[in-house]
């Protein structure tokens, strides 16, 4: 089955091939999990900065374009944000349309502040194109909404392990979680959340290699991640009443910790 | 200037055809942020029920299909959550590719899960798109990251008034926000946020239409959504150090109001 998307003269996207920098948002790693209007701007990039979270097959999009690797996972170059603003207003003043394309939503976790700076500081036009950033699409790989009447209104998005704790104890996504199992745990726990409030976590999210566990915040503390998880790949922690039903669905995170920590007690 | 996407054989998207229900999020209104996966099912889908949110310029994408609006501002045909489900499950037994298309991420206060609920429960196969929210699609075209390492690194986001106030103050996102501005400012003036905390609001955002103004939290309190926005038009409010730039950017909300409320104190 086959069909074209056609970029017709009535579209109201023909402003966003005039000449600047375009922030944008690639999604959380599955190649059309970015926005048409993404896929669009890529497809007539003269260059394009790319993260190294970004799935390579990202890049298919982008034809007779010039692909520059930054950030810290590409190896021994590893390029400091200072470089990429630097590389981003040098390539403003020698290419026509320049995108740096970030993982997930431009705009969260992403560091653009200090890109967008820049950029305004050198008067170089720039547009942000968004993306879906990972906590939705997580949510739509588990297929449970992270709020709902009854049980939250509310979702926080934070990196911090000790912030998100809701004196209501509403649903919170953790961000770069991977290293942080046991920290976030104890801040909830500390902050009255119950021992089998439901949490949810998920590697790779919308990739092949994606995988997801269940356990409880009690489990979470146990959890050590290099039992658990590929190195390097980001892990999202979900935590909250909403994911109770999933605790019987997903694959316990914790099955082999307990069993090695029974065994340590015992013996 | 034009091109074309182009579904190849090896996609890892043949999957997305099969039969089934597709809860798909258009994102916040312009056509094109719709994601590529969500716009290649709607251009295969037998049948489509939308929201009256979505802008119907999305629906473009769709060809040769049956086209049903849901939803309450479709006019004098309110369509209650409960029929709306009904209608999903009947579909997929006469249809093969069933969407329903609800505006932003179809998990983030959409009242997804009554649909899901009904659909697991009829054993009808589905799947979720997830869509750009409201709230990063206003961030893009702020180009005003809500979260940044200095000023806040939590996001929340909320339909409720009195929620978001978190101890230190971080950015908080308020959707369905346009009836509630008074109380919102009152919330969180009450839990100690600075009475000069920056306030971004923004009414139809990415169509063209959009407009978007900012405030003070001690100014939103004077905000008669009345005076200021359009009817029936969902309004975002946005909350946090991070918009302190926006005061001298944006169109003030409060300037008339103001002066209105000088008057009536001299008289």
């Amino acid at each position: 089955m086959e069909f074209i998307i056609q970029n017709t003269v009535k579209s109201p996207l023909t402003a966003v091939f005039s000449a600047g920098v375009y922030l944008i948002g690639a999604g959380p790693g599955a190649a059309d999990l970015i926005t048409v209007r993404g896929a669009r701007i890529l497809a007539n990039a003269d260059i394009v900065f790319y993260d190294a979270l970004i799935d390579i097959s990202m890049l298919e999009w982008c034809t007779g374009t010039k692909l520059v690797p930054v950030g810290k996972r590409c190896g021994a170059h590893s390029s400091s944000q200072r470089f990429i603003n630097k590389q981003l207003v040098d390539a403003a003043s020698k290419y026509s349309v320049v995108v740096r394309l970030k993982g997930g939503d431009p705009l969260i976790f992403g560091r653009a502040q200090e890109e967008i700076d820049a950029l305004e500081q050198a008067k170089v036009p720039f547009e942000v194109v968004p993306g879906i950033t990972t906590a939705l699409a997580a949510s739509a790989q588990l297929k449970q909404p992270p709020t709902n009447r009854e049980l939250s209104r509310t979702l926080t998005l934070t990196t911090l392990p000790a912030r998100c704790a809701h004196a209501d104890h509403k649903t919170a996504i953790y961000y770069m979680a991977r290293d942080q199992l046991a920290e976030i745990a104890d801040a909830l726990l500390s902050e009255g959340y119950a021992e089998n409030t439901p949490v949810c976590l998920m590697e790779s999210v919308s990739l092949p290699t994606e995988r997801s566990f269940a356990c409880t915040l009690n489990e979470l503390r146990l959890g050590d991640v290099h039992n658990h998880f590929l190195d390097k790949q980001p892990v999202l922690v979900m935590v909250g009443e909403v994911y109770r039903k999933k605790l019987q669905i997903l694959k316990p995170l914790i099955e082999s910790q307990i069993n090695f920590n029974v065994f340590q007690e015992a013996s």
